[in-house]
C-alpha cells in the first residue's frame, strides 16, 4: 500500500513546532526512514520584555511592555516555518514533492491563539497589533497563576469530577487559566475573540482551512472529559463574564488523533511546495506524538522525553485516577486507549544551571584540555564513583515539582555536603535526584493500578550513558532509547501516514514506521540494591519538604517575594552597614 | 611600674604557635603597643602522609607511612620558632633585648607531645625516629575517634560527673583519646613515655626548664575538674593497661594563667637573644589568650576567634553546665572566673571551599577585572541583596557540628535552590548559616543561665564587614572587632607582663594593654526582625537533621564509607554500563 502503481515511493511530512523553531522532516511511508529535514527559527522567538516593534507596527521603544512571567509568540512565525522549513526538508531529501501524500504537525502545549471566526489572530487585526493580549500565549506564559489558583480552589470546593483526572490541579499554563486572564485583563480583546485556539490546531487550520480541536490538548489542557467541559455554573462562579467561555470561545469539533482534519489548501500548497489536497492530520503535542515514533504505544510502555524538563506519556487500557499526574485523557496519545501524562519540571535545565553557575575554572579548563564539554567531563568523573560514595542526596525541585506533588513553590535541596565535596559529586547527586523523581512517578502510577513495564527515553539527554544507566538502576526497569534524533517530527509523520490512509491506525503505523531502539540499558542488580537504600532517603526528604511537614520552601519563596518588593530593593541603594570605625 | 628607673621602656614577647607557623610579637608593657613581629614557618608543617625522611633518619621512601586522619608535627620545629621568630621580632621592633622582662606563649590545643622525664620528645630518642606514635599529635589528628567513642559511651553509662562539663562529649582531639590510641597502637612507645604533655606546656618547659600544666588545657582538654581527673577505675574499664594513665603519664603541677612557670634558661636565652632569667608565663591556648587581647575578660563578653573555624570563649562568674559546649573550666581563661568554650568546626573553611569549588569562571574573571579577590567580589554582590531575597537556608555543618549538637557526622545542607540561584546567593546563605550557628550557641548559653551581653570578634574574618553586620543582626548583639591583627600574640604578651609582675593580674593587664576595638557594629532593627524569621527556619532544620528526627546525614556517611571500601573502589576500575548498542 505504500508504493504507488508505478513503483515509486510515498512520503509524508512531519513538522515539529518547538519553543524556538519549527523542524520539518521528510519520512518514507513504507518504513519510516527519515530522508531529509529543514529547520526554521521563529523570527520573534519568545517575547518576554516588550512586543516586537515590527509586528506591533510602532517605532522601537513605543511597543507595549510586558509584566513579569509573560511569554508570548507571534503567530505568523508559525506560518513562516511552513514557507521555509518544509521546502528545505524536501530539498534536503531530494524527493519529488508530488510523492508526498500527507502532512502532520505537533506543537508545544498549552500554547493559545486568540482568533476571529476565520482564524485570523487578533494581533493581525487593525488596532490590536500593540496589545499584548492579542498575541499567542506560549506554554510557559506563567502570568495566569492567580486565575489558576481560583480555578483550583473553586473546583476543590465544589468537588468537580474532572479535577482528579488532572492529579487535583489545573495548571496556570492551560486553556482556562489563560482564557480567564485574557477576559479579566483585556475584556475588549476577549469580546473581539471568536475562538480561543490551541496553536496545535491553529496551524492545522492554516494548512487545511478547517478548525478541528485535537483530542489530545482538548483533554490535557482543555479539561474536556467524558464529552464535557466544566459547566457554565462553574465558570460563572469564577467570573460572571466567563460563564459562556466554553460555548462562545472554546467548544468545537473534536478530532481523533491520526484522522485527517482536512486537505491541504491551495494557499498552503503554495507556501510549502506540497501538492494541494493531500491529507492534513489532526493536530498533536510534541511529547505525545513521540510515543509512536518510539514504538511505545502499548499499555505499560512509559515514554520519557528528557530535555530541559521531562514529559512522561504512557497508554493504559483502563482509566485510573493517579494522584499528582498531569492528566489522563481518552485517546490522548492514541485513539482507543487512555493516555496518561506526567512530568518533571526540571531535569536537563538543573544540570545546565549547575554547570553554568556551580563549576570552577579548573574544571572548565580540564574539560577543554581533554576536548570535552563540561557535561561530558563531569559525567566521566561521576561515572568513576561507587554509588553513595559522594555522600549526598538531592531533591530535584529547582523548577518546582510538576507531578506527584504538583507544587511549583518547591525548590532544590542538597544534603550531605562537606569540605571534601567536589563538583562531580553534586553533579552526580543531581542526576540521581532526577532519577529518583522519575521513580516516584513510576511508583505513583503503579500504586494507582497503572503498572509501568518498560521505560523508553527520547530527547537530548539520552546521549548521557551514565544518566541512562542510573535511571535503569534507580527504577529497576529496562530502559531503551529512541533510535531517531527527530522523535516528535517522526511521530507527526506517522500521524500523517495514518491520516493519508496508508495505515489502518497509529499503532500499525508506529509498528512499521517507528524508530528501533538506539540502545538498551538493563538494571544491574547490585546497583538497584544500592539505589534502593538512597531512594528511601530521597522519599523521606521528599515527603518532609513536599507534603507539609516542613513548608520551609513555601515560606522561603514568600520571604523572597516580599524581600524583592520595590520598597526593599530601593532601600538597598542606600544600604550601609551600621558600623562605627574606631581609631585604635 | 612599666618604665624603668632610668626612664626607658619595658617590653614583653608574645609567641603564638599556630598550625603552620609561629609568630612572635614585641609589645610595650606600658600600653600594649605592638612594636615588631617575626614569623617562622614550621619546616615540616603538618605531617599527614608519611614521616619526613630527614627527622625519621631514613632514605626518602622508607619513612613510615601514616593512616588516614593522622596529623603529626615535629617538636623541634617549635624550638626553631624561638631561634628565628623571636630574634626577628626584636630586630623588627628595633628595641634593646635587655629591656624585655618576660615571655609567654600560646599554642594550638589539644596538641600532644610524648616525652621522657627530662622533656625529650620520644621521636628524638634512638630507635624512635621512624615511629609515628613518637611524634606530636596535632590538634587535628582525628585517628582516635574509636577511643573517644568508647570514653563517651562508658562515661555516659557510668554517669561520670565530669561529662556534663564538656557538653556531654569528650573529643577525639583531646588528651585521653589520643593517649589511649597511643597505648593501644604502640604500647612500647607508651611504656617509654614518662609524660603526655600539651605542646603549650612543652614549649614553656623548653623555655624555663620547668614542666607546669596550664590550667586552661588541663581543664578543657585534660578532663581536670574540681581538682580531679577521671578515676583509675574508669580508665581501667576502658583498658586495663590504661588504669594508671593519670598518675603515671598525665598528672603534674597545675599552673594558674598569668603566673610565671619559671625563668628563661641560659639555653633558651641563647636561642632567643633574650636576657636569661626573665619571667616565662604558664602556657596558654591561642583562642583563650585572645580574650584579654580584646579587652574581653568580663562575664558576658563572648570572644569569637573567627577563621577557618570559630572558637568562642567567655568568662562567667558562676559554674553552669551548658549542653553541647566544648567545656567549662575554673580559671580556664582568667584566674578567678569560670571559662566557657564553644566552637563552630566550619566557618571560613566553608566559605573557602565554596569559592574554590562552587564559583564559575565568569565570576573569577569579573573579580580579577575589578581588582578584587573572589571573597570580596561575592561579598559585594551579596551585600546588595535584601535579607531573604536569595530564598535560601543553609546548615553550616560541612565540617560537622562542634557545639550544641557535638556531632561530627553531620554535614552541610542548602535548601531553596532554583534555576535563578546564583553563586552570591549561596555565598550569602553560607555566611548567614554560620551566623545562625553562632546564635544557636549564644542561645544555648543564655538558656543555661550564662547570658551573652556583647560579641567581640578576632581572627581573619573580621575584615568582612558584611559578615560582621550579619552576625550583629542575627544575634541582635553589639559586635566589636579586635583592633589588633595579632590577637593571640598580644594576649600572650599580656600574660608575659603579668608573669613578670608588671600588672597585678590578667584583668588589669588586659585593661592597660588590650587592643581597643577596630570597629563596632550595631544591630539594625529591621534586619534583626528579618533574620528572626529566617533563624526560625534554621532552627527547625537544625533540629530535624541534628537531633535525630531524620538521621539521614549519619546514614549517608555510613553509605559513603562503605562505598569507598577497597572492594567497591576496585570494582570501579572495571565498571561498565549494562548497555547494549542496537543498530537502528
Amino acid at each position: 500500500m505504500d508504493v504507488t502503481a508505478d513503483g515509486s515511493e510515498n512520503y509524508v511530512i512531519g513538522v515539529d513546532y518547538g519553543t524556538l523553531s519549527g523542524r520539518a522532516v521528510v519520512v518514507r511511508v513504507r518504513d519510516g526512514k527519515e530522508l531529509g529535514s529543514g529547520v526554521f527559527d521563529y523570527p520573534h522567538a519568545v517575547v518576554t520584555e516588550a512586543l516586537p516593534a515590527d509586528v506591533a507596527g510602532v517605532a522601537d521603544g513605543t511597543a507595549a511592555r510586558l509584566p513579569g512571567e509573560w511569554a508570548l509568540q507571534v503567530p505568523n512565525d508559525y506560518r513562516d516555518v511552513l514557507r521555509h522549513a518544509v521546502p528545505a526538508a524536501i530539498a534536503d531529501a531530494g524527493i519529488d514533492p508530488a510523492a508526498v501524500v500527507g502532512i502532520a504537525t505537533d506543537f508545544t502545549a498549552c500554547t493559545m491563539v486568540p482568533v476571529k471566526a476565520d482564524g485570523t489572530p487578533l494581533n493581525e487585526l487593525p488596532g490590536y497589533a500593540n496589545r499584548p493580549h492579542a498575541y499567542v500565549k506560549l506554554w510557559r506564559h506563567h502570568a495566569a497563576q492567580g486565575q489558576a489558583d481560583r480555578i483550583n480552589a473553586l473546583a476543590a470546593e465544589l468537588g468537580e469530577s474532572w479535577l482528579p483526572r488532572y492529579g487535583g490541579l489545573i495548571s496556570s499554563e492551560w486553556e482556562f487559566a489563560k482564557g480567564l486572564q485574557l477576559l479579566e485583563e483585556d475584556p475588549e480583546a476577549y469580546a473581539e475573540m471568536d475562538h480561543w485556539v490551541e496553536a496545535a490546531d491553529w496551524i492545522v487550520w492554516q494548512l487545511c482551512g478547517n478548525y478541528v480541536r485535537n483530542a489530545c490538548t482538548a483533554g490535557y489542557k482543555g479539561i474536556y472529559q467524558d464529552g464535557h467541559y466544566p459547566s457554565d455554573d462553574f465558570l460563572a462562579a469564577l467570573n460572571p463574564q466567563f460563564k459562556d467561555f466554553v460555548s462562545a470561545k472554546l467548544d468545537h469539533t473534536i478530532g481523533r488523533l491520526g484522522d485527517a482534519a482536512g486537505y491541504l489548501t491551495a494557499e498552503a500548497a503554495a507556501w510549502t511546495g506540497l501538492p494541494e489536497g493531500i491529507a492534513v492530520a489532526v493536530g498533536n503535542v510534541d511529547a505525545h506524538v513521540t510515543a509512536p515514533a518510539a514504538k511505545a504505544v502499548e499499555p505499560g510502555q512509559l515514554v520519557a522525553i528528557m530535555g530541559t524538563s521531562t514529559c512522561h506519556v504512557m497508554n493504559g487500557a483502563e482509566l485510573h485516577e493517579v494522584p499528582g499526574m498531569c492528566g489522563v485523557v481518552d485517546g490522548g496519545i492514541v485513539d482507543g486507549l487512555w493516555g496518561y501524562e506526567a512530568g518533571q519540571s526540571g531535569v536537563g535545565d538543573i544540570f545546565g544551571w549547575f554547570t553554568k553557575y556551580g563549576v570552577p575554572p579548573e574544571y572548565h579548563q580540564a574539560a577543554a584540555a581533554a576536548g570535552q564539554g563540561i557535561h561530558e567531563y563531569l559525567t566521566d568523573l561521576a561515572a568513576g564513583q561507587a554509588i553513595g560514595q559522594h555522600g549526598l542526596i538531592a531533591l530535584d525541585w529547582h523548577s518546582g515539582n510538576r507531578s506527584v506533588l504538583v507544587d511549583h513553590e518547591l525548590s532544590g535541596v542538597v544534603v550531605g555536603q562537606t569540605l571534601a565535596t567536589r563538583p562531580e559529586d553534586i553533579y552526580r547527586a543531581l542526576l540521581e535526584a532526577t532519577a529518583f523523581g522519575t521513580r516516584t512517578i513510576v511508583e505513583a502510577f503503579r500504586d494507582s493500578g497503572v503498572p509501568v513495564k518498560e521505560f523508553i527515553v527520547a530527547g537530548g539527554l539520552l546521549k548521557n550513558r551514565l544518566l541512562m544507566q542510573i535511571y535503569s538502576d534507580v527504577t529497576g526497569l529496562q530502559l531503551s532509547t529512541i533510535g531517531s534524533t527527530q522523535g516528535p517530527a517522526l511521530g507527526s509523520a506517522i500521524h500523517a501516514a495514518v491520516a493519508a490512509g496508508k495505515y489502518a491506525d497509529v499503532r500499525a503505523a508506529s509498528e512499521a514506521m517507528g524508530a528501533a531502539p538506539g540502545a538498551v540499558y538493563t538494571p544491574i542488580p547490585e546497583n538497584v540494591a544500592a539505589y534502593n537504600e538512597l531512594f528511601r532517603e530521597y522519599r523521606t526528604l521528599h515527603d518532609y519538604f513536599g507534603r507539609g511537614t516542613n513548608d520551609v520552601m513555601h515560606r522561603l519563596k514568600a520571604i523572597q517575594r516580599s524581600a524583592a518588593q520595590p520598597a526593599n530593593v530601593q532601600s538597598l541603594l542606600t544600604e550601609s552597614f551600621n558600623a562605627e570605625e574606631v581609631s585604635a
